[in-house]
């Protein structure tokens, strides 16, 4: 159901401006809304299949591991993609980390401390559900830090992605972008709902208000940080299932491009047979 | 389809032999096998929406946690609890840790350094993948330290885990018995599919040779640290579809147990209506 690969239309170009993405889009897939469900089902199990390979692989000493940063303003649906996709894996290989406001060690330590301790080990899919990227977003807003402080923190990131990459990490970036309105539409929804509230926070309207300095810090981000070994990409996410169709084939793309296989057993097959027939 | 609640009928009393477990019996459950993917599909939801309400709680304070602790022989399905039990939850909630050989570092502390280190924080699901557990079962049967290491540590499981659960962690520990027929059944079929390799060690042959000594061994970890406040269950394993719902079961129940609802909102909700209806 897809015409073109969502890893190519998606990617970030240099001259793409986020003022002009449209969120309502579905780059690539020509299927219907209706198709998504059982596409979705489909492609997790695919997703599943070679996340387990991975996993297999570093039990046979394959070092390398896949990391999905999330990035996206409140409401563009981290969560769901969470759940949603990565939900399809299998939590033995999944490793988690949530990075919200830092704390008092946290902030003892450079900005890349605590994102360190929370790489992919071998085999494993890390996922950052915000990231160092806060450092440049939030961050930059909010003046947390003098410019002198943030602005070099373009370069040392990318730097720090090299070296990730060098060493044996697929990263596959992805910024979620919705419309203010969509965004007005699902706070209210929390706002409604008390299975909801939870995740409504006052905060959110007061980062509403900033969407065109977030506008700036997303632009900034992506023009600098885009680069060939860790491209962004942009995903429109006024559709959720969308959103999660197009996040899962950049999983399974990542992880093809691993060129991977079953690992050859390490024991003697046939001599463990005759082994296990006499026990 | 239960007649009896899995907790009540798979709960170990003082008494029960290991050697006389039933490992082909479906304790409790009066559907058909025929029944099990739908329920358990059914369940897994049902898994997951108390898993988010635990980890919704978090964020407003409740400090509450669950931990369930997998032990079990080679191929008993510790694995396919994790997958597809465990992996119906969302990956945001969840904190896996599988316990393997213990490292140099591991060694040179006492057995539950690494243990505490892998515990759940509030609001997460922690997943034991084998655990303290080992430290009485194969480190005993192998003689890895002198008997008047191992045997003192019957009590400060104990006292570990009143600890805990005082703190608010609520644990789920089940022990899951295959048949040694079953699992030659299931040894040979990893030595027959190259993507089941990865799964195989020749190691599991030698273990599989001391089942009367690993008998022995299991028969007193559930009699000395079966307790009241985190007691054993012992789940029939020949069946994989039915130790994944007793288990999904028995999660639920820890889950329902913890009587929890939606929390309150942290905010005027009817004021932040009013804030979202003008921004």
């Amino acid at each position: 159901m897809w015409s073109h690969e969502p890893h190519e239309k998606l990617k970030f170009r240099l001259g793409d401006k986020v003022a002009d993405i449209d969120v309502d889009a579905t780059p690539g897939f020509h299927g219907k809304k209706s198709n998504a469900a059982t596409l979705q089902f489909e492609r997790n199990l695919r997703f599943a299949e070679l996340q387990e390979m991975l996993y297999a692989r570093s039990r046979s000493g394959d070092t390398r591991s896949l990391l999905l940063v999330l990035q996206g303003m409140d409401t563009a649906g981290k969560g769901g993609i969470v759940k949603h996709v990565v939900g399809g894996g299998n939590p033995q290989g999944i490793k988690y980390t949530s990075f919200g406001k830092p704390t008092e060690e946290e902030l003892s330590h450079d900005f890349l401390w605590r994102i360190r301790k929370a790489l992919p080990e071998p085999g494993q899919i890390g996922v950052f559900d915000r990231s160092h990227y806060e450092d440049v977003l939030i961050v930059r807003v909010h003046n947390l830090v003098p410019p002198e402080v943030w602005e070099p923190r373009y370069d040392e990131i990318n730097t720090f992605e090299r070296g990730l990459v060098d060493s044996g990490t697929t990263i596959v970036k992805v910024a979620m972008f919705v419309s203010l309105e969509e965004q007005k539409k699902r706070l209210a929804k929390r706002l409604k709902r008390p299975d909801k509230y939870w995740k409504y926070n006052p905060a959110d309207i007061d980062e509403r208000l900033k969407w065109p300095l977030y506008q700036q810090a997303y632009q900034a981000m992506l023009d600098r940080t885009s680069t060939e070994y860790a491209p962004w990409h942009i995903i429109p996410a006024n559709r959720k299932w969308y959103s999660r169709l197009a996040i899962t084939e950049l999983l399974i793309e990542a992880l093809k491009r691993m060129n991977m296989s079953w690992p050859p057993p390490t024991f003697d097959v046939d001599a463990e047979k005759k082994r296990l027939a006499s026990v």
